[in-house]
């Protein structure tokens, strides 16, 4: 028997997805047992060549018709963004009987227990592989591989444009807008690069990521979010000399008073893998009970990678039998995702203060962070005076903080600003425990 | 309906799965909507503290019995060894309709192919996450998760025991027999390492990914073997000095003439990610037409990380279904395994050789490479002339050739062996590609 296959959005990846299908029907079959053939196609614009040959298939105007038809049995949802006629179409598909394969982050950062509660009602599911760090296995991972474990931490570099930018501006020295301009150039980052670059996209595979892993329900709206467009080549470099690289990471931890989730610009040990991951190249490090942590490390966007995570789901489809439930725990008993504050945040931090050169400034940045507790494992000054002008020197102090909390760090630094010895706001960049 | 397990084999890793199941019964049930029971177990000593509750279990000596019994419905086989009783056992369970999870990779590199027709003429499966890189999902990765890939290689670090030895010694300059005695102290390696460090362990794990990736019969006698006893912290010294760690890798790779499979200490540029996998980790890569490549890392051995990879493959049976082929594509269409000849791989090499310090004994060695067409990237000499021995002078010479193969490099170093230039046999580490 065919699995039939309704493909809605032929973009890059539609179109890869599209492709693959058709050049591997023996090689998929052997897989799965069974022949998968694309019957339906919708996309906005019929006319348009993608290089690929649409005779002999149905073609759709309206993705939710197509979701409705009878003549499919899987609908590939691959139209992207949080509302319709995304979501109406995958919700069409899953209420008349038909199990769902998306790669739409934001579908399921805004909708994604409703949608699996939809699913489970209908006996279906949902694959969304292809959503969440690409070509990585992560979401199998979660929901198979290490099911039998607690999870206590999930974390990793979600979005390669973030990783490209970072990792050229620490290797050749690049500011952030030349890295980011080369980025769009090469079509690692869009015209409007805000979403990739605020974090946004990172939130959005973060939040899917922690209701997998601690069977809450999403809670997109309770990440705590920081981009990168505040980190310096100053920043990267004294996080180098001091054993660390910078890397905007998204990270969901259990602690006793909830689920912390940020995606923030992170200090990563050298020491740990995650740091040597490089360019467009995404990771995820999965820490359980049992395996102690695991890290799965690939392209987390490309059309063709996208179009392998998308066809490994309809490959789990098409083999039939009974999928494990889409977030992991059947959605009706995900538990209420209850938000840890960040002010609760325990950890290392990374500080930088530009300091007027005049006696007792230092002594009272350190009084301040002695206050708070804060202890201090180690103090870089940059720079050098200037002894034209003595009067406006003003220092790059760098500060590595042992263990505190994010309370002591904030309480400090507000008790620093108001003491007026520094210049500007001080950076803050959180050090991620191994 | 629960699932009722018969564990054979209650060594540490057959104890945690007891425990991990009897512990976990209702977070298992939410992942895969039954109850997990484990009803009969089978070990040899009966009387041994395991620190696990026996009680309300069934107690078998014979494993096959387990294996037979109605009273269990998936048999569980952590005996280990290629033979019997573990391969009378596994083919009783899966004669009599019984799907086997296991971890024992020698009897899959021997016998592999056999109990994967027995398994799918049964209509029943054999999960073996557990049997290649403990805690890592690489099984599940390349079985389903690209599946729709073409891979061309696969490689990895499958050897904790040789990893941390390898590590060790470049970090911290001990020699590999200090590392082993230390190795063996913390429970790393056996007492008698001799089947992790000259690589017939990895060679198990390698045959049944080549298997796997390839959709060839499983070929354990066609890899070409060298352990990790020769190599000197001299090797270790250059190779950091040139840019690259030296680690045991098993590698199997498509060919032009067919699949070639070696557990060779490897060169490993600095640069990829899996140079900076250290200590008793495990690391695997896919190269795949679609994904390019993708990495896992994580504990390849240790109980709990085993247990836990066992725990992944039972929770996929009870949920049921139709599980994938048991090497990918049925075994009975599984292809004949043709192996590539080693004189045919193509890459860079390191060769290390001690010359003597004698006008012309350079250029001899200069001339044997030139002849085989071989270029060299670079020429490190090493150590001192001693000015009090002018007569036995011997200088230690690091070459490093561009790509090149193997045959040709072999007929170079045998003519330099005969020119009596030299002395001993030369050192030769092949370099792999990213």
């Amino acid at each position: 028997m065919t699995l039939r296959i309704g493909l809605a959005g032929l973009g890059t990846v539609g179109a890869s997805v599209f492709r693959l299908l058709g050049e591997k029907v023996a090689h998929n079959a052997a897989r799965c047992g069974r022949e998968i053939r694309v019957t339906g196609v919708c996309a906005r614009d019929r006319a348009r060549d993608r290089g690929i040959d649409l005779s002999g298939v149905t073609w759709h105007d309206d993705p939710v018709a197509l979701a409705a038809s009878d003549d499919i049995d899987v609908f590939v949802e691959l139209i992207g963004g949080e509302g319709d006629p995304a979501a109406a179409a995958v919700r069409t598909a899953l209420s008349s009987g038909k199990s769902v394969v998306t790669a739409n982050k934001a579908l399921l950062a805004a909708s994604g227990v409703e949608l699996a509660r939809l699913a489970e009602a209908r006996g279906v599911t949902i694959g969304y592989e292809a959503a969440v760090a690409g070509g990585i296995p992560i979401i199998k991972t979660l929901r198979e591989a290490v099911a039998g474990n607690r999870v206590s931490r999930v974390f990793g570099i979600l979005n390669g444009t973030c990783n490209y930018i970072l990792t050229r501006m620490e290797k050749e020295g690049i500011t952030f807008e030349d890295c980011l301009a080369d980025a769009q150039r090469l079509g690692y980052a869009e015209a409007d690069p805000t979403f990739d670059i605020e974090g946004n996209d990172s939130a959005h595979k973060l939040a899917i990521l922690a209701a997998l892993a601690f069977g809450t329900e999403i809670d997109t709206d309770a990440i705590h979010l920081e981009g990168i467009t505040a980190i310096t080549l100053e920043d990267l470099e004294t996080a180098a000399e001091l054993g660390y690289r910078i890397k905007l990471l998204g990270v969901a931890r259990l602690t006793d008073t909830g689920v912390e989730q940020r995606v923030t610009p992170t200090m990563v040990p050298k020491s740990l893998a995650m740091a040597g991951v490089e360019g467009v190249l995404n990771a995820v490090a999965v820490d359980g009970d049992e395996i102690d942590e695991i890290m799965l490390v690939g392209p987390g966007a490309g059309d063709r990678a996208t179009a392998s995570a998308v066809v490994g789901d309809i490959l789990d489809l098409a083999r039939g039998g009974n999928p494990p439930p889409v977030l992991g725990i059947p959605a009706k008993t995900l538990g209420e995702a209850k938000r840890a504050r960040m002010r609760a945040h325990e950890g290392g931090y990374y500080i930088r203060l530009a300091v007027y050169d005049r006696p007792g400034a230092f002594a009272s940045i350190a009084t301040r962070m002695a206050e708070q507790s804060i202890s201090l494992e180690s103090i870089v000054q940059k720079g050098q005076r200037d002894p034209d002008d003595p009067e406006n020197n003003v220092r790059r102090v760098v500060l590595i903080t042992h263990e505190t909390t994010e309370a002591q760090i904030r309480a400090a630094l507000e008790s620093i600003l108001s003491d007026g010895q520094i210049v500007g706001r001080p950076q803050m960049i959180r050090i991620e425990k191994p």
